[in-house]
Protein backbone atom coordinates (compact mmCIF):
# COMPACT_ATOMS: atom_id res chain seq x y z
CA UNK A 1 0.00 0.00 0.00
CA UNK A 2 1.20 3.22 -1.06
CA UNK A 3 -1.84 5.50 0.14
CA UNK A 4 -0.22 8.86 1.28
CA UNK A 5 3.56 8.27 0.34
CA UNK A 6 5.96 10.33 0.59
CA UNK A 7 8.18 10.47 -2.01
CA UNK A 8 12.64 10.69 -1.70
CA UNK A 9 13.94 13.65 -2.68
CA UNK A 10 16.79 13.76 -1.04
CA UNK A 11 18.93 11.42 0.68
CA UNK A 12 21.73 12.38 3.48
CA UNK A 13 23.76 9.21 5.23
CA UNK A 14 24.38 10.69 8.42
CA UNK A 15 26.29 7.26 10.13
CA UNK A 16 26.67 3.56 8.98
CA UNK A 17 27.39 1.69 12.04
CA UNK A 18 27.79 -2.11 13.13
CA UNK A 19 23.72 -2.52 14.15
CA UNK A 20 22.22 0.65 12.83
CA UNK A 21 22.54 3.76 10.10
CA UNK A 22 20.98 6.77 10.19
CA UNK A 23 20.12 9.00 7.07
CA UNK A 24 17.80 12.05 7.00
CA UNK A 25 15.82 11.95 3.96
CA UNK A 26 13.97 14.95 2.52
CA UNK A 27 10.71 14.44 1.33
CA UNK A 28 7.48 15.43 -0.76
CA UNK A 29 3.96 14.92 1.16
CA UNK A 30 0.96 14.19 -0.70
CA UNK A 31 0.02 18.10 -0.74
CA UNK A 32 3.37 19.36 -2.13
CA UNK A 33 4.52 20.63 0.54
CA UNK A 34 8.63 18.83 1.76
CA UNK A 35 9.50 17.48 4.93
CA UNK A 36 12.17 15.81 6.65
CA UNK A 37 12.06 12.29 7.84
CA UNK A 38 15.23 10.96 10.26
CA UNK A 39 15.20 7.25 9.23
CA UNK A 40 17.42 4.20 11.49
CA UNK A 41 18.20 1.68 9.36
CA UNK A 42 18.18 -2.17 11.54
CA UNK A 43 18.83 -5.77 9.65
CA UNK A 44 15.81 -7.09 11.57
CA UNK A 45 15.24 -9.30 14.05
CA UNK A 46 13.48 -12.16 15.17
CA UNK A 47 12.58 -13.40 18.74
CA UNK A 48 10.79 -16.54 20.22
CA UNK A 49 7.50 -17.55 22.38
CA UNK A 50 9.06 -20.98 24.15
CA UNK A 51 6.91 -22.45 26.30
CA UNK A 52 8.18 -25.36 27.59
CA UNK A 53 6.45 -28.89 28.23
CA UNK A 54 5.28 -27.98 31.85
CA UNK A 55 3.54 -24.57 30.76
CA UNK A 56 6.13 -21.95 31.04
CA UNK A 57 7.79 -19.89 29.15
CA UNK A 58 11.75 -19.10 28.63
CA UNK A 59 12.95 -15.73 29.22
CA UNK A 60 16.17 -14.02 29.16
CA UNK A 61 17.15 -10.74 31.92
CA UNK A 62 20.04 -8.78 30.38
CA UNK A 63 21.02 -5.35 30.69
CA UNK A 64 20.16 -2.52 27.92
CA UNK A 65 22.43 0.42 27.70
CA UNK A 66 19.67 2.42 25.53
CA UNK A 67 17.48 1.73 28.86
CA UNK A 68 20.27 2.02 31.34
CA UNK A 69 18.56 -0.73 32.70
CA UNK A 70 17.93 -4.82 33.24
CA UNK A 71 14.48 -5.70 31.44
CA UNK A 72 13.08 -9.46 31.15
CA UNK A 73 12.68 -10.46 27.63
CA UNK A 74 11.63 -13.48 25.33
CA UNK A 75 14.45 -14.94 23.69
CA UNK A 76 15.87 -12.40 20.71
CA UNK A 77 18.29 -11.67 18.34
CA UNK A 78 19.08 -9.49 15.03
CA UNK A 79 19.10 -11.30 11.41
CA UNK A 80 22.92 -11.44 10.53
CA UNK A 81 23.66 -10.71 6.58
CA UNK A 82 21.95 -13.09 4.23
CA UNK A 83 20.73 -15.04 7.27
CA UNK A 84 16.96 -16.35 6.86
CA UNK A 85 15.05 -15.43 9.85
CA UNK A 86 13.99 -19.01 10.82
CA UNK A 87 17.76 -19.93 10.88
CA UNK A 88 18.50 -16.60 12.95
CA UNK A 89 15.53 -17.94 15.43
CA UNK A 90 16.78 -21.62 16.32
CA UNK A 91 20.74 -20.05 16.14
CA UNK A 92 19.47 -17.72 19.01
CA UNK A 93 16.95 -19.97 20.73
CA UNK A 94 19.86 -22.73 21.39
CA UNK A 95 22.65 -19.54 21.82
CA UNK A 96 20.46 -18.16 24.87
CA UNK A 97 18.58 -21.01 26.43
CA UNK A 98 20.25 -23.95 25.40
CA UNK A 99 17.05 -25.69 23.92
CA UNK A 100 16.30 -26.83 20.42
CA UNK A 101 12.71 -26.88 18.88
CA UNK A 102 11.52 -28.94 16.49
CA UNK A 103 9.26 -26.73 14.72
CA UNK A 104 9.19 -23.09 14.33
CA UNK A 105 5.31 -21.52 13.36
CA UNK A 106 5.56 -17.63 12.49
CA UNK A 107 3.19 -15.86 14.95
CA UNK A 108 3.43 -12.31 13.61
CA UNK A 109 6.22 -9.80 11.77
CA UNK A 110 5.89 -6.01 13.20
CA UNK A 111 7.43 -3.01 12.81
CA UNK A 112 9.12 -2.08 16.62
CA UNK A 113 9.38 2.47 15.84
CA UNK A 114 7.28 2.74 12.39
CA UNK A 115 7.53 6.60 13.06
CA UNK A 116 11.77 6.48 12.42
CA UNK A 117 12.87 2.84 11.93
CA UNK A 118 12.65 -0.09 9.72
CA UNK A 119 13.49 -2.46 12.05
CA UNK A 120 10.95 -5.55 11.89
CA UNK A 121 10.58 -8.37 14.73
CA UNK A 122 10.04 -11.82 12.86
CA UNK A 123 7.76 -13.58 16.26
CA UNK A 124 7.77 -17.31 16.18
CA UNK A 125 6.39 -20.00 18.29
CA UNK A 126 8.87 -22.61 19.06
CA UNK A 127 7.30 -25.86 19.63
CA UNK A 128 8.58 -29.47 20.74
CA UNK A 129 11.48 -27.90 22.84
CA UNK A 130 14.17 -29.88 24.17
CA UNK A 131 17.91 -29.66 26.16
CA UNK A 132 20.54 -29.18 23.36
CA UNK A 133 23.64 -30.95 24.28
CA UNK A 134 25.79 -27.76 24.11
CA UNK A 135 23.81 -25.98 26.55
CA UNK A 136 23.57 -22.06 26.22
CA UNK A 137 26.61 -19.98 24.13
CA UNK A 138 26.95 -16.66 24.52
CA UNK A 139 28.67 -14.39 22.66
CA UNK A 140 31.70 -12.63 24.14
CA UNK A 141 29.39 -9.56 25.06
CA UNK A 142 26.54 -10.81 25.93
CA UNK A 143 25.33 -11.49 30.08
CA UNK A 144 21.79 -13.30 30.10
CA UNK A 145 20.48 -15.03 32.87
CA UNK A 146 18.00 -17.64 32.03
CA UNK A 147 14.35 -17.86 33.85
CA UNK A 148 11.31 -19.91 33.27
CA UNK A 149 7.73 -18.71 34.66
CA UNK A 150 4.40 -19.21 34.15
CA UNK A 151 2.45 -17.16 32.43
CA UNK A 152 0.96 -15.67 35.79
CA UNK A 153 4.50 -14.82 37.08
CA UNK A 154 5.00 -13.14 33.89
CA UNK A 155 1.97 -11.08 33.64
CA UNK A 156 2.88 -9.84 37.45
CA UNK A 157 6.48 -8.85 35.74
CA UNK A 158 4.71 -6.98 33.22
CA UNK A 159 2.60 -4.86 36.33
CA UNK A 160 6.26 -4.47 37.83
CA UNK A 161 7.88 -3.33 34.67
CA UNK A 162 9.93 -6.23 35.21
CA UNK A 163 8.84 -6.86 31.36
CA UNK A 164 9.35 -3.70 29.42
CA UNK A 165 9.33 -4.24 25.95
CA UNK A 166 7.09 -4.36 23.74
CA UNK A 167 7.55 -7.63 21.62
CA UNK A 168 7.69 -9.53 25.28
CA UNK A 169 4.72 -8.06 26.20
CA UNK A 170 3.16 -9.12 23.07
CA UNK A 171 4.23 -13.04 23.40
CA UNK A 172 2.85 -13.28 27.11
CA UNK A 173 -1.01 -11.72 26.16
CA UNK A 174 -0.18 -14.18 23.06
CA UNK A 175 1.17 -17.53 25.02
CA UNK A 176 -2.24 -16.79 27.76
CA UNK A 177 -4.14 -16.84 24.84
CA UNK A 178 -2.63 -19.64 23.55
CA UNK A 179 -2.87 -21.67 26.99
CA UNK A 180 -6.40 -20.80 27.73
CA UNK A 181 -7.55 -22.39 24.36
CA UNK A 182 -5.44 -25.19 24.97
CA UNK A 183 -7.22 -25.71 28.66
CA UNK B 1 17.88 -3.21 38.63
CA UNK B 2 21.54 -3.19 37.61
CA UNK B 3 22.20 -6.44 37.12
CA UNK B 4 25.00 -6.75 34.21
CA UNK B 5 25.10 -3.20 34.26
CA UNK B 6 27.71 -1.56 30.98
CA UNK B 7 29.22 1.13 32.43
CA UNK B 8 29.39 4.45 30.28
CA UNK B 9 33.60 5.27 29.45
CA UNK B 10 32.78 7.89 26.47
CA UNK B 11 30.13 9.17 25.18
CA UNK B 12 30.25 10.33 21.05
CA UNK B 13 27.27 12.68 20.22
CA UNK B 14 26.45 11.80 16.35
CA UNK B 15 23.35 13.72 15.53
CA UNK B 16 21.06 15.64 16.92
CA UNK B 17 17.59 15.83 15.35
CA UNK B 18 13.91 17.13 14.97
CA UNK B 19 13.18 13.79 16.93
CA UNK B 20 15.67 11.26 17.23
CA UNK B 21 19.35 12.24 18.40
CA UNK B 22 21.97 9.76 17.82
CA UNK B 23 25.28 8.75 20.58
CA UNK B 24 27.67 5.75 20.17
CA UNK B 25 28.66 5.02 23.71
CA UNK B 26 31.84 2.89 24.74
CA UNK B 27 31.07 0.86 27.93
CA UNK B 28 32.59 -1.78 29.91
CA UNK B 29 31.34 -5.10 30.06
CA UNK B 30 30.63 -7.13 33.35
CA UNK B 31 33.96 -9.46 32.21
CA UNK B 32 36.13 -5.85 32.02
CA UNK B 33 35.53 -6.17 28.34
CA UNK B 34 34.93 -2.76 26.36
CA UNK B 35 32.42 -2.30 23.97
CA UNK B 36 30.38 -0.14 21.40
CA UNK B 37 26.63 0.92 21.90
CA UNK B 38 25.17 2.69 19.23
CA UNK B 39 21.83 4.39 20.72
CA UNK B 40 18.79 6.32 19.54
CA UNK B 41 17.31 8.78 21.66
CA UNK B 42 13.66 9.86 21.21
CA UNK B 43 11.65 11.71 23.65
CA UNK B 44 8.76 9.00 23.73
CA UNK B 45 5.22 8.52 22.99
CA UNK B 46 1.41 7.29 23.88
CA UNK B 47 -0.75 5.37 22.57
CA UNK B 48 -4.79 4.86 23.17
CA UNK B 49 -7.02 1.75 23.12
CA UNK B 50 -9.68 3.40 22.26
CA UNK B 51 -13.16 1.19 21.68
CA UNK B 52 -16.41 2.44 20.40
CA UNK B 53 -20.30 2.12 22.04
CA UNK B 54 -20.52 -0.83 19.86
CA UNK B 55 -17.21 -2.59 20.47
CA UNK B 56 -14.89 -1.38 17.22
CA UNK B 57 -11.48 -0.46 18.05
CA UNK B 58 -10.47 2.94 16.22
CA UNK B 59 -7.43 2.78 14.32
CA UNK B 60 -5.72 5.27 11.59
CA UNK B 61 -3.97 3.96 8.43
CA UNK B 62 -0.95 6.52 7.35
CA UNK B 63 2.45 5.88 5.77
CA UNK B 64 5.49 5.52 7.16
CA UNK B 65 8.27 6.73 5.54
CA UNK B 66 10.56 4.38 7.93
CA UNK B 67 8.91 1.14 6.23
CA UNK B 68 8.72 2.99 2.64
CA UNK B 69 4.62 1.72 2.98
CA UNK B 70 0.86 2.47 4.47
CA UNK B 71 0.29 0.80 7.82
CA UNK B 72 -3.16 -0.01 10.15
CA UNK B 73 -1.99 1.59 13.66
CA UNK B 74 -3.97 2.62 17.07
CA UNK B 75 -3.80 6.35 17.36
CA UNK B 76 -0.34 7.52 18.86
CA UNK B 77 2.11 10.07 19.01
CA UNK B 78 5.03 11.58 20.56
CA UNK B 79 5.39 13.77 23.50
CA UNK B 80 6.40 17.15 23.39
CA UNK B 81 9.31 18.53 25.76
CA UNK B 82 7.64 18.72 29.02
CA UNK B 83 4.04 17.56 28.59
CA UNK B 84 2.67 14.73 30.74
CA UNK B 85 1.94 11.54 28.81
CA UNK B 86 -1.84 11.98 29.68
CA UNK B 87 -2.25 15.30 27.96
CA UNK B 88 -0.34 13.72 25.06
CA UNK B 89 -2.57 10.95 24.78
CA UNK B 90 -5.95 13.17 24.73
CA UNK B 91 -4.52 15.39 22.57
CA UNK B 92 -3.63 13.04 20.00
CA UNK B 93 -6.75 11.10 20.23
CA UNK B 94 -8.68 14.20 19.55
CA UNK B 95 -6.26 15.48 16.79
CA UNK B 96 -6.18 11.81 14.94
CA UNK B 97 -9.82 10.56 15.69
CA UNK B 98 -12.24 13.69 16.61
CA UNK B 99 -13.22 11.80 20.06
CA UNK B 100 -12.33 12.81 23.25
CA UNK B 101 -12.48 10.39 26.17
CA UNK B 102 -13.99 10.65 29.69
CA UNK B 103 -10.94 9.20 31.67
CA UNK B 104 -7.44 7.16 30.32
CA UNK B 105 -6.22 4.52 32.44
CA UNK B 106 -2.57 3.16 31.73
CA UNK B 107 -2.17 -0.48 29.91
CA UNK B 108 1.84 -0.48 29.91
CA UNK B 109 4.26 1.35 29.47
CA UNK B 110 6.75 -0.18 27.21
CA UNK B 111 10.31 0.12 25.25
CA UNK B 112 9.78 -0.37 21.64
CA UNK B 113 13.47 -1.01 20.55
CA UNK B 114 15.55 -2.19 23.47
CA UNK B 115 18.36 -3.02 21.59
CA UNK B 116 19.14 0.32 20.66
CA UNK B 117 16.54 2.97 21.21
CA UNK B 118 15.31 4.64 24.49
CA UNK B 119 11.72 4.69 23.17
CA UNK B 120 9.18 4.35 25.36
CA UNK B 121 5.26 4.00 24.89
CA UNK B 122 2.66 4.72 27.42
CA UNK B 123 -0.27 2.74 26.09
CA UNK B 124 -3.79 3.71 27.50
CA UNK B 125 -7.19 2.65 27.48
CA UNK B 126 -9.52 5.42 26.48
CA UNK B 127 -12.86 4.70 28.09
CA UNK B 128 -16.15 6.76 27.92
CA UNK B 129 -16.03 7.97 24.24
CA UNK B 130 -17.54 10.72 22.46
CA UNK B 131 -17.67 12.88 19.21
CA UNK B 132 -15.40 16.27 19.78
CA UNK B 133 -16.97 19.66 18.98
CA UNK B 134 -14.29 20.09 16.85
CA UNK B 135 -13.28 16.99 15.02
CA UNK B 136 -10.02 15.87 13.50
CA UNK B 137 -7.57 18.43 13.32
CA UNK B 138 -4.42 17.23 11.77
CA UNK B 139 -0.41 18.81 11.48
CA UNK B 140 0.50 20.07 8.21
CA UNK B 141 2.97 16.66 7.72
CA UNK B 142 0.39 14.80 8.54
CA UNK B 143 -2.08 12.31 6.33
CA UNK B 144 -4.03 9.87 8.10
CA UNK B 145 -7.17 8.12 7.44
CA UNK B 146 -9.32 6.96 10.31
CA UNK B 147 -11.37 3.57 10.46
CA UNK B 148 -13.55 1.72 13.45
CA UNK B 149 -13.26 -2.20 12.57
CA UNK B 150 -14.48 -4.65 14.79
CA UNK B 151 -11.67 -7.03 16.45
CA UNK B 152 -12.13 -10.07 14.26
CA UNK B 153 -11.30 -7.50 11.07
CA UNK B 154 -8.38 -5.89 13.12
CA UNK B 155 -6.93 -9.47 13.81
CA UNK B 156 -7.37 -10.42 10.09
CA UNK B 157 -5.77 -7.05 9.05
CA UNK B 158 -2.85 -8.43 11.39
CA UNK B 159 -2.80 -11.24 9.38
CA UNK B 160 -2.57 -9.84 6.12
CA UNK B 161 0.16 -7.16 7.73
CA UNK B 162 -2.33 -4.33 7.27
CA UNK B 163 -1.68 -3.98 10.93
CA UNK B 164 1.91 -4.17 11.03
CA UNK B 165 3.43 -2.56 14.30
CA UNK B 166 4.38 -3.73 18.10
CA UNK B 167 2.07 -1.33 19.72
CA UNK B 168 -1.08 -2.07 17.79
CA UNK B 169 -0.47 -6.12 17.57
CA UNK B 170 -0.13 -5.58 21.51
CA UNK B 171 -3.63 -3.20 21.66
CA UNK B 172 -5.89 -6.15 19.19
CA UNK B 173 -4.62 -8.72 21.63
CA UNK B 174 -5.41 -6.50 24.85
CA UNK B 175 -8.97 -5.80 23.64
CA UNK B 176 -9.53 -9.06 22.35
CA UNK B 177 -9.21 -9.88 25.94
CA UNK B 178 -10.66 -7.40 27.32
CA UNK B 179 -14.16 -7.84 25.08
CA UNK B 180 -13.89 -11.78 26.61
CA UNK B 181 -14.13 -10.90 29.82
CA UNK B 182 -17.28 -8.37 29.31
CA UNK B 183 -18.84 -10.87 27.78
Amino acid sequence: MKKFEEKTISSNRIYEGKIINLKVDEVSLPNGNTSKRELVEHPGAVALVALTPDKKIILVEQYRKALERTIVEIPAGKIEKGEAPEVTALRELEEETGYTAEKLDLIQSFSTSPGFADEIIHLYAAEGLSKATSGAVLDDDEFVELMEVSIEEAEQMMKDNRIYDAKTAFAVLWAKQKLAIEN
